[in-house]
Formats: structure tokens, sequence, C-alpha cells
């Protein structure tokens, strides 16, 4: 495809793309597919011969949009709702075409160094000092392994030579988390072979927030063990319920026990833009790292999750290796982003948080997240007033967890859970609005998410409108 | 930015990337900024308010251009020169703007299921058997990680719940690679707690490829002395030289050993469609796992790392892990990425693969790859030819490894090195080539990696004049 056709092909792609962006609500938020059917329609060989970009085209219609499930959509309120934003989508085809590839400051130093503008910004829009260094990655997930690798470099002599097997003098050791912490946590103590055993769920109390006395205790009983805790992770905005986990106490425990502490903030950290909400972060400046998801709550297209760390040295001493090939003079004057990490290649990411950053502008963004969280408030609100449903969970941001709970009947737990269920999946059926399910202290509750861009007041009362429709239907 | 407002920018940018394509040797390949031009000419901090695109790309032409270095220039020949083809920058375009989160099969059929399909193709064009079932992951380094943790796995009995540290029944372990394997290998076995010690290098022949008979011998001496082996990566097309390991033999040895073996095909595993390369691949079909990277020589903007595993039941059986708020009734039927791995966020990258595949079709990217080994030969032939300049290696692929070294002198080696360094610098600063370097046996060679769909033989000869020139200049 030559440039004459890449700007043919390139501005009907525009102009698809922003026909999709007017009409999204046109298409059931969840996918009516069924499993196999985007592979039964496709051959099983690529073909010899190259195709047309119409022909592409229309497969793409035929056969991948109904395999869509829109994350576009307002109604969009599972997991946690995303939004790649205009501006954010322009950047990332300019990524793309640019294809840059910032392992080194020399094979991209606009990337490198806007790596660290953009970052800086956004650490200073949430309040975190100047002595975090941020680095990104594609994933939390990947940003907690990489937090628990400098966890235990710092807490395990020689463990980058030596490793953890066949050593007597590395005592078990252990990981703590809530009960209400993300899997990533324990994919990373499997994947960086402490071992699903070392980590220790802290009971979370009544609000799903860790319990900073039991973790204390949980401490000296491991120390008296003989276990070795090298890290503490707390979550800003725990997945089920966006609790919210005692960090400045946290971080005095972890202080106090020379242990590393890493703030999942994936989701919630932006809520501290909002003077309302800086407290979400608190204490989070004393966190060995921290760890911000543009790509969730921030309008920037999947995938950009940035990594703050106050250590940077030991995640650099961890990863640092730089075979001949790579060498370069320039090392000591710049800083290369592939000895920060596993992975060796980087995109050009920074590029689609500085478009988002600058074209929205930070006063803009708090509106909108103060908004979610007013949208959030308000539905919280009219659960609350409702005789047939309950709240489950308290709502300290844009996320609020309930159940069908109706008054008429002496309905078991089981049963309710089996309600909750179908209402769910009664609701999604119709296409309007995705919602989600989690598990509360062993009961299942519905949960609606909001934080897509284009959700207004009138989608939530939508979704809470079908809510009660389906409700009924099911009695 | 409402869709209007994206519809026009979208189209201004869509202009300027063709512009940029058609004009892209107008900029010097390697970057002159200097280390910290980039972030001195822009704020400490984030707008308040919104600023107008045009302000933005204002900025992006004055401050982030000078700072590019031309991945997509023609006269890119350093490291492995890589390719964002036009059709594949649309489907990325694409895929900002759909923004799926393929994490569960429900969140986004289509992508989860079009994975499998282009893998499936790709599997099929380089003639790995339909045991291999395919995922795609960001980087080959993460896909490296990856294979290692199944390696350790299948290998140490309760390793996901266990770890590795504290346990008298787990025996110091062994992985394996050539001294020319990358430098992921290394930071995998310190990642996943093996530590760098537990990696040993076999040397190589003379031709750079894994001595089969020393890794043999290697795997006798560490049994004997009570280490584990759990694994072993071959590489096809090494970084430095593009040498092709003894696939088939060191298949043979690990299957004797009942030893995870690994295939490194991240830059070469493509040349496998051409019928008179196909032999590059020849063993891998009994590797446990094989990673090939689309994006280095495959046209594909970065990035997309495909991952094929004969046991990915293991892979999972290491990773996965469903959270209530994840768990679907959709599981029975379907896949869910996230099983495959540490992150559970996953972006729609199979869309540029599809594109790419689709528009190119198979004959035309064969036809491409032998051009790019074509020009290897005859680059080859000329260094050869030349009475001051040295070939340092075979060449298998596209990639020629030589230095000059002037019959005229008597020069030491540790001059020549000096004054290969100086001659790349040279070179590279005219701007018109960019060109890395290794060293090999101790000695510093000058590389030249063709692969850029741009490149012509004319790109080339430029790059030959050039050392000529600069070379003369040195004496």
């Amino acid at each position: 495809m030559d440039p004459t056709a890449f700007r043919r092909h390139g501005h009907e792609l525009v102009d698809r793309i922003a026909d999709y962006f007017e009409q999204v609500e046109k298409y059931p938020v969840l996918s009516r597919n069924r499993p196999g059917d985007v592979a039964a329609a496709l051959p099983a060989d690529a073909p010899e011969d190259g195709e047309p970009f119409e022909a592409i085209m229309a497969d793409f219609e035929r056969v991948i949009v109904p395999g869509l499930t829109h994350w576009n959509h307002p109604g969009f309120f599972a997991y946690f709702a995303i939004t790649g934003s205009a501006p954010g989508v322009l950047a990332d085809l300019l990524s793309a075409a640019l294809n840059q590839q910032a392992m080194l400051w020399r094979t991209s130093p606009a990337a490198t160094e806007l790596e660290g503008v953009t970052l800086a910004w956004l650490r200073r829009l949430v309040g975190l000092p100047d002595s975090f260094e941020g680095v990104i990655y594609d994933t939390a997930s990947i940003a907690t392994l990489h937090a628990l690798v400098a966890a235990r470099e710092a807490a395990i002599d020689g463990v980058r030579s030596k490793g953890l097997g066949g050593r007597s003098d590395v005592p078990p050791v252990r990981v703590y988390c809530s009960d209400q912490a993300h899997s990533s946590v324990d994919k990373a103590v499997i994947a960086i072979g402490l071992g699903h055993d070392s980590l220790r769920k802290i009971p979370s109390d009544d609000e799903f927030r860790m319990r900073a006395d039991l973790l204390r205790a949980a401490v000296a009983e491991d120390r008296a063990a003989g276990r070795l805790p090298i890290a503490v992770v707390a979550t800003v905005g725990t997945t089920s319920t966006t609790s919210v986990d005692p960090v400045a106490e946290i971080a005095g425990i972890c202080a106090a026990e020379r242990t590393w502490l890493h703030v999942d903030a994936a989701y919630a950290g932006v809520a501290a833009m909002l003077p309302s909400h800086a407290p979400v972060l608190r204490g989070a400046e004393r966190a060995e790292s921290v760890v911000v998801n543009p790509h969730k709550w921030l309008f920037t297209p999947f995938d950009l999750s940035a990594f703050y760390c106050r250590r940077m040295d030991v995640v650099r001493a961890a990863f640092s290796l730089t075979p001949e090939y790579l060498r370069t003079t320039d090392a000591e004057a710049a800083r290369n982003l592939m000895d920060t990490g596993v992975q060796l290649g980087r995109r050009f990411r920074a590029l689609k948080l500085w478009f988002v950053l600058r074209s929205f502008g930070a006063r803009a963004i708090r509106a909108h997240l103060a908004e979610h969280i007013r949208l959030a408030q308000a539905l919280a609100g009219w659960i609350d007033a409702h005789p047939d449903f309950e709240r489950m969970a308290p709502v300290p941001l844009s996320v609020v967890c309930f159940r069908w709970k109706p008054t008429s009947s002496l309905a078991t737990d089981a049963a309710l859970d089996a309600a909750n269920e179908k209402l769910v999946d009664l609701v999604n059926q119709t296409g309007e609005v995705f919602l989600s399910h989690t598990r509360l202290r062993g009961r299942i509750a519905i949960r609606i998410a909001i934080g897509h861009l284009r959700t207004t007041e009138q989608h939530v009362r939508r979704a809470w409108e079908l809510l009660q429709q389906h409700a009924a239907a099911i009695v």
C-alpha cells in the first residue's frame, strides 16, 4: 500500500471511526456472538495473494464488528469502564505510524523523554513527590510484577545471581495484600518464583479495606515463624468495591519492618487529582512503588500503565543488563528504558498520554472524574431508597455494588445469588448496558462501574430502570 | 473532542502521516538530539486548560519530530530493521478506536478469536504443526519469560504453590542457551527467581551456532553435580549474526532429557515461509514452545509477538486463576486469553496481523523476505571482494557483520575496534543510514540489518559507499 493508497484508505477509516463514535449506541454493548462464530467465518489459511483494503474492511464489518463488545458504549458498566478518547486514538495512530521502539534513548529520544515528561505531569497531578521516577509498562499486572521483583531484590541478598532455590540462607518469604486485592498480585508471586503460598491475604474490614492491625499481627507471626516479609501490596480502589486500604497506616508498618510497599492504585489513583479525593493516595508518598493506569480512568486508549518508584535503582539493579549489541555511549547522559524491566522493546505509549492530558487539560479531566463519582453517588441513593434493592458496599468512588433483595419474599442467600446472576444476564441481554458481578462476603453483588467518557446520567438512569424492570419479571 | 472534530483532525493526521511516509528520507535516520532536548522543550506541568489539537501538533513538529529516530527510514540498518506497514498502521488505528480489552472471551470475542485465527495462519505459513497453540504477547522478552515459567512448572513439583525458596526438595536448576542468545533469556531467569547463575551459556561454533555436543556434555555434567536441567533456549536467528542453532539436534537432547525446549525465532522464524529457508525451523516442531515476532520482519507495527506452545496446558496450569469478578459461564466453551499469562489486559493486536497478512498476501511477503536476503548476500559479496573490509560471520539471512581492516596498516585488534566504532559513528552522522555494531569473538563488528519494507538495493549501495568513503577518511 503506497502513501497515496494509505491516504485514501486512511480517510475512509477515519470517517468509519467517526461514524462509529457517533453511532456506538446502536450496537449491543455485549457481543451477541457465540463462541466460535468469528473463527468459523474466516478461512483456515492466509491468502496467497494480497487482497484489496475494501475486502478486508468488508470482512471487518461482517465478521469482526458483531464480535465486538463495545467498551466505547456509554452503557458499558462492567469491570472498570475505560475510554479510548479521540485525542488518545489519534495519538495512537501517530504512534503506530512512527513505529518507534524505545529500548535505548538513541532509538527514540522523543519516546524516552516524553515518557519522563508525561509521567511527571501525571505524578504532580495526583500529588506524588519528585522522589518517584516513572516508567510506562503495558499493564498494571506487569507493573506489580516488577514491584515484587524489586522487593525481592531489595530483601534477598544475591537473588539476582543466585535465585531462590537450593539456598539454605533464604528463609521462606511473605508478601501481603488484602483479601480484596487484584489477582495480578497472585500471578506475580507465582511468576517470580515466590509461590502462591507466600502470599498472605489479610482480612478486610466491614468496608473492604485491609485491616492494618491484622497486617501487623500477621507480620509478627510470620517473623516469629522464621518467615521473611518482603512486600506489602496495598490497594487504592479494589476491583470489587473500589475500597481504599489505609495506606498511611500500612506505610508505617512497612517502614518499621523495612518491607517494600507497593500501592496498586491502577483504577483509583487518578481520583487523587480531585481535591475532594486527594486522600485516596495519602501515605502513598511513603510507598516504594505505586501503579496508576491512565488506560483505566484517564481516557487513554489501552494499554498504558504508569509505574512510579522511589527506588528505581533497585529495579535497575534487578534488570539492567547491556549486551554488546545494545551498548551505547549515550548511556552516561541518558536513561535507557530497557534498563527498567523485562521488556526490551517499548512502544511510544507516552504520546497518547501527552495528547490526552493536553487536549483535555487538568480542569476538564477533574470535571469528568467528579461527574462519574457524582453519578455513582446518585445511583447509590436510588438503590438505598428502593425497598427491593440492597447496597452491598460503600461507594467511595465511581463503582456501586448492590443486589436485588425483594422484601416480598424470604429468599435464601443462595436463591438471591441465583436471582441476581439471572438479573445481570437479563439486563445484559437487552444490549443497552453491560454490567458485571462480584462476590462480597460470599454473596453475589451486581457491580455498576461508571467511568466512560460518554456516560451521562441518562445512561445510569437507564441501567437502573432496566434492573427494576427485569427484577420485577424474575419474581 | 467530538466526532466532528475527530473527523477533521483525523483527516489532517492521515495526510500528515502520508506526507511522512512519502518524505521519510528527508529526515536523518538517527535523531540528532542531545539527551534532555525533548524534556527541556516541554513545561513541567500538564496544562490546566485543554489546548487545541493544532497546538499539540505544532509541538509535535517542533519538539517530538527532531527527537525521533526514524525506524521507517529505508536507511535504517541497525539492530533489526522493522516496518510498520501502511495496512498495519491503519489496523492499529482501528484497534485504538475500538479499545477492546480481551481479557475474557466475552469482553472481546472478536479479538480473542481473531488472535487464534491469525496465529494459525502464521503458524501454517512457517510450517509449525497444529499441535502448537498460539497466544500474542507484547514482546519476545515476555514470551520467553512465559516459556521459562512453563518449563519451571513442568519440572518442579508444586512450584506454583510452594515457589522455589526454602525447599530442600528443589535442587539447583539449569537453563541453557548459547553464548549468542538474546539478553531476554538472562532477564527471564532473573525475573522468575532462578537466578542468573542458573543460566549456562553453551559455546557456539565457528558460525556462532550452539554446539550441541557441548550442550549434551554440560547437561551430563550438571546432572552429575545434582543440578536439574529444566529448559534449553535455542535461537533461530541470533541477534549478533542471525546464526541458527541446530534445533533438530538440540530437540533430540531435550527429548532424551525431558527438558523443555524453547525456540527463540523472534527475528528469523518468518524466513521459514520461504521454501529455501524452511530449514531454519527444522526441529522446532519438536520444541515445547516457539516465539516469532511479526513486529520484526513481518511488516507489523510494534508490538506483536507470537508465542506458540505445544503444552499451553502447562502455561495455563502456571497462570490460570479466576477471581469471582472475572468468572463467566462462557468459560467452558471459550478460551479466555487472561489464562495464558501474566497480563490480564490484552490489546486487540491480532487486528494488525490480520490486515498485514491479507493486504500483502503470502506471496508478496515471501518476495520481500527473499529480496532482503538477496540484498544481504549482495552486500556480503561486495565486502568479500574489497581488500580493506573483512566479513566477520556467515550471512544466513539478512544481516551482515563485517569490519574495516585496511591492508595498508598493521593495526592491532584494539586499534581496529576503535576505528570501526569511529567508522559507524561517522557514517551514522551523515543521517543517511543508521548502523549498529556488535562484538564477535571479542572484536567489534559493524552490523547491517536489512529488513525494512522500503529498503532497496540503492539504499544498501549507499550504505556501502558511505562506509568506504568514511573509512578512507579515517586512515
